[in-house]
């Protein structure tokens, strides 16, 4: 099996030209991943990315998430199941050992033992209570990859008081995450108060010309703010996820 | 011809019932324009609006906004030119007297004689250097049609305590034009400020994803704050009227 | 407590300069706000904007709902909440006294007490039946803050004489919110026949190329008549905030 | 050669059966056309259509564009060639003789001798001054493939008194025309007032939320008034083609 | 009452100068309606139009459409109700007598008494079985009105051949409908065979990059076949509408 | 009767000049089909095309659904429906005999009989689980029409190892299907790697700015490597059909 | 070096079990490219792909593609430039000998030699003159790769029996490419009446709501003809190359 | 004056309650700012948001950019001028000492003295020698601020092998950087990799449904691979700003 000391040699090995760069690909071949004949484990991923996969619950059959959620659950290892679905739940949390729920984020997840939190704080601002959900998506990825999460919640541009009332919270956080749907320009308002990255989560909350989140996504893109990226709307795993990525201390 | 005093008498008898509805049409049929050919000048516009017909200089050729712009001097009355070629701009001062002309508004105007100012002031508040020129084409109008303005300029939320600092002009403000581009987000910030309504204009500055003034309108359209009301892509012009409308005294 | 009051004194001693400008962010981080976790009331919105917080309902789950309505109802002062779907009304009307439900509008309001309508007419004119319902949005708003308001319905292109019938009407309001599906031409026409400012509202009646909403959307925001801005589409409640926000005489 | 005689024959004999319906294919594979290598000239399209073969000038090289045009001016009958460049006109004008150029339509044209003009009237209705060269293009197009015209230029709804004023004419049209940019308001206010078909025009004119077109397209498509059908973007001469197709008295 | 004689006296004293222009406006403000409070009928349709008021039921509330309904049906004149939910039904043919209602194209209408069908042909022309319902609206339309209908279905250009069978009924209609979904290619093929004017109808039907009848809207804007007009997507009732129009002998 | 043979020898007489071109368009008259009323299926279809025709079973009612599957069944030909609702699905296996059908893709089919495999593979690439269904309906179809089919599922790029694992049966392919929602960026990746051609289907498995397939049709359309071409979204058909309209022999 | 008997050999290795599949990656890994710095020349291209790389010249600084294209056509293999500006061509024919530039197809080409054409034919169908561009730029390539070409330009549907005409080489055809704008409605004619695939090429030929290609390019993804892909606007190189890859026979 | 010490204290104050959330305000309040008229420049930014004030070139006139220019510059400190148009660039040079200019990123930037290397490594990779540009902006910009950076370009995945070879910089990376035009496959791919975050930067390289940057920016922002955000297109600058933002350690 390739372990993560392995790959660590190869790289050094290879850094120092004592291997063929090509020896590298071959490395990469031997990656085990897992075929289910419907679908493909990809079992070294941990290895490779830094964390295992996490499982898109939506648009599968629960035959097939059944089956998948239990290989990627198979030893103690860390899982993360996103936008699962509140009567599939149970039927994961039977059958997964310490397998934990959280209904508004739609998430389940098991962290990995004795694994420490990090040093840095994710803080996760939304603008209305509407785009709570979203919110806890990125609070419980980040939290459950192993973050500390910093939630402020409701605090839109429409009374900017609020806002700045949690400036020290917002200038102690490594990472920003900033939900908002309507016009999203609690982004840019954050952004400009700190030192640190934001990442943008546009909601689809909203009505008539917010067309379902493109008015956030595109007012987020356009932030007149350095330091701002997006990613996509209602995308609040996704901004968990790089939020613990980007907490996360390089390696040496 | 139509003078105001009997438009008023008119409606005052329609209002007592003195007069069937129906002659209230027959009175606007007997509204008096000008055909040139090209064009039919609206001379009654003055009377029925309460400003007189504003004319869009792009679009015309320059022989049919010359016969146009002079038709519409004609007399002692005010007059107002829009988005006006700074080439084609000395063609008019020759001919029009009293007219001036404002390159960076692109606007050429004559004032009313003897029309005091409005007790009420206008205030322009643009999000960057790049808006200038929208910004003041809102301006120059307002003032060109009887308001007291007040120029905010460059107070985007990148660095939101520029706007703070201005806080008692806004409030002091019976309408608050904002003229932003990129993400649109200084609207929505203002408005969560002051009492008075504010009309947005998005701009087309701003690249890639801001589609041309897209984005801004967008998030305008969905503030999160109510009180604030859009009008089309750069339309400096269209933002002074309406907020010289707003602040005229309704009549009695 | 900040009161109005010492609001307008602390405004009138930094006009004067008797004040640094600092101080008045600090007047604003003294704002006061309610934290519910989930949400953050903006208790002192009434002074700064002249209108306490109107509730959004729609995204909210009930739970949160009732909370936030209750805390937002508490006291004798007025409240607005709108989007309010009928079977979640009468949970509200029983637990906040002199509370009323108008279900066409989808609004739920209370008056404060003793406020005197304003003088000015708020005129609500609407192209087919079909847009009742975001025309009644909007004149239960204008109403509820305080507005008198004039109804005129059915009154679209297709027979123009039914429009002209209303002239005197429109002539004597100091706002116009025209709401028009399909085309939204009803807005361009209103605008060119009176003096007062008109809020286009478009709605998302139509089918096909109407886009829920974006071809009447587009039509109002390229009306070839200036004196008219625009609202979200089916932003009922936009338009009647805004038309009372016109209509309040300022402040001396 | 396929004659009309012989194409009524075969029509006439396949109605009454006389003549199996798959010898109508034979007729239509038999229909001549005229192979340039790099355009195949329809020389049948007269009388399967009614008119000659139109030249959209746009977008061919000027050698290409000379050789089509000779061709299809061979003989003495009539030629229209459409979106001509104006420096283009003078070597075609040289080269066919009887043919006239209207630079504000950009068309090049030459009636059919002692074609008499159609008793019906087509009345071609602009909105503005910007509007006239895509409504010459549609009214010059329906002259010159002999149907009279009707120009009411200028009549847009900012004062709607001025298109009122021709109400008689728009009602004596066996069509109408309605150019118009911006909102395009214009065709749904026409439309309403009388019983011809209406072909509605939008164009380019405009800036912003315009986009090219898009809002007068829109706004036409969703016309509430019954008896409104759309052409492209601009495309004056299509308009004017379908008038006179209209116009034109059935075949007995 | 305004009858259709007094209306054609006025026109002609007009047209003779006998009578001051501003008059028709006046003859304009005499036109009859009935205010229903939430609608206002016009009664006067049918003289200024040539056809009665038709409703569009899509969006009313079925008390509402009842009271709409009843009010146009009352005396013996012809009355046309599209987009009727068949669950709706029934109450209206218990109430209207002689009212008669056809499922797949969801209109319920009834013919004047006398009126003659005219002599002119529409013909209907559907590129697949999936576009009947449109295709019918179309027919069932045009044929209350007055027209003689012919149905050519499921002649898409998948099998050209079935569409060239059709030819001499194609060649013999004073105007043709095109009901295509998809890729809508069937309005071009269809036009470039024949003299009549064409009027293209887009259907939804179809998925993914047809998005709603986009496509084929597109397709139909851009025939490179002129003498085709276009109407909204799944706009089966404007079609027909439209070719009655055309099809009827213009008054004298 | 018109057989391959006739339609040969036509073709074969046509191209040495013993027959006039034009009698070519009369063996196109002649090609039969049958007219049910509401549809006109195309008998002759397998001759011209090399397949019969297919029914697209979505947008038909049941009752015309049976009627048209009957009919296409009849005999002992290959049959193929495809978007066929499970729910109907036992209506029509009961009739058709030798009828299969796969619930996944949703497709009922009967092979001709003894029609051999083709020598060529068809390969159905796909990126995830979610694209399942899409995939098999493009793996069912070529199989059913002829083709040897191999599925690689579940090798989206996340982990491009899971792909590269893979290269040996790719490299064998005549012809590649990539089904692929998201980003769609497997299409790329997979044309790099081999000689054959690729056949892209975007997929509407995504959410947010996905847009129902947008994201991937648009990055299908853009690939930066030559030798893909795109089919609808969703249209697994379309692909299997043209994969296996490739991989079928030239007729020689 | 890695020539092709050693990669057929690798590949049959690992077909046969005697190389595991990772070794696959480390031939891929062994792949040569040439670093220029700001390019990474992929010199194996044409092993792995059957062709070698091709320039896209467009958007390259002419410094940058001087040394590209030497470097490309380094030795005597072929050698394909697209988009190639007619200025910069003469600099290119006078560094790379035996090269051969078409300035209409905007491509310059040096062919294999002693390369024979293959005996499959690939048909271009253009619908109009104003699409011979992009339509030789696909003929260009796809006989500068080695196929035999055959060119059938104007058969637009505006006259459909100028296709008709050559319904004998379409049917001789082994793959066709059908290039249109406007409505692009001739690719699903064509593939209506024939057996080979079909590549379709949106043109950006057209105007208004062509939207520089979108309405074909929207067409043609929805032909109710299947056997048609698509490829982006105006790439008639991508359809040219894929039309090369689908008529060369499979290797053995 | 707000030394960074100074801010420090009143943060660390109002951490432990020694100082009300008000006065954070008030601190605010008193950040400094210079108003230029037409500018107000944000001269506390480096201490709020850990680097100067960047000035976007593009939009400014000539003379607003000079000013501007010159007090950003005013005293040692770090300069960072985007978008600078070659032909303005000398004038600023002449203007400001130890400006250095980089055309082909057109970015004029001035380090800080003695501003050491960061320890993190930002790779920069690129899909084709189109992208160079925008590759240069985004490194230029995260070099000037003080980071270390790779250049990985011309590695798309057409020739996914060029990408592999590059794995140890890829994986040796803090962040990595991916431009891509066309179908912006390349984050996925590479995000799949690898631990680091990845920032996509869109380009508007392509043509036809590139629709200018929209294609890669979909694709993405729903990249299949978590880890990855977006900016906007052709952002290099606001890639290269945050790449520095998330390289640059957390203040302790």
């Amino acid at each position: 099996m390739v372990t993560e000391q392995r790959l660590r040699r190869w790289l050094h090995d290879a850094r120092r030209g004592r291997r063929p760069a090509a020896a590298l690909l071959d490395d990469l071949a031997r990656l085990p991943f897992e075929n289910l004949g419907f679908a493909r484990l990809d079992t070294h991923r941990a290895l490779r990315r830094g964390h295992p996969e996490v499982v898109l619950c939506e648009g599968k059959t629960p035959a097939h998430l059944l089956a998948i959620a239990q290989r990627v659950a198979h030893g103690r290892g860390p899982v993360l199941l996103t936008r699962l679905d509140p009567a599939l739940a149970p039927a994961l949390l039977r059958r997964i050992p310490h397998l934990r729920y959280v209904p508004l984020a739609r998430i389940a997840y098991r962290r990995a033992r004795h694994s420490p939190r990090l040093a840095g704080l994710v803080a996760v601002v939304s603008g209305g209570t509407s785009d709570l959900a979203v919110a806890e998506e990125a609070a419980v990825t980040a939290a459950a990859l192993g973050s500390r999460v910093a939630r402020l919640y409701d605090v839109g541009v429409a009374g900017v008081h609020r806002l700045l009332h949690e400036w020290k919270t917002l200038r102690a956080a490594r990472v920003v995450i900033v939900v908002a749907g309507m016009e999203g320009a609690l982004a840019s308002v954050v952004a400009g108060l700190i030192r640190a990255p934001v990442i943008a989560v546009p909601t689809s909350v909203g009505y008539g010309a917010s067309f379902q989140g493109i008015a956030p996504l595109l007012a987020m893109m356009n932030s007149c703010v350095p330091g701002v990226a997006v990613v996509n709307i209602d995308n609040g795993f996704g901004a968990g996820y790089l939020a613990q990525v980007i907490n996360r201390p390089p390696r040496r």
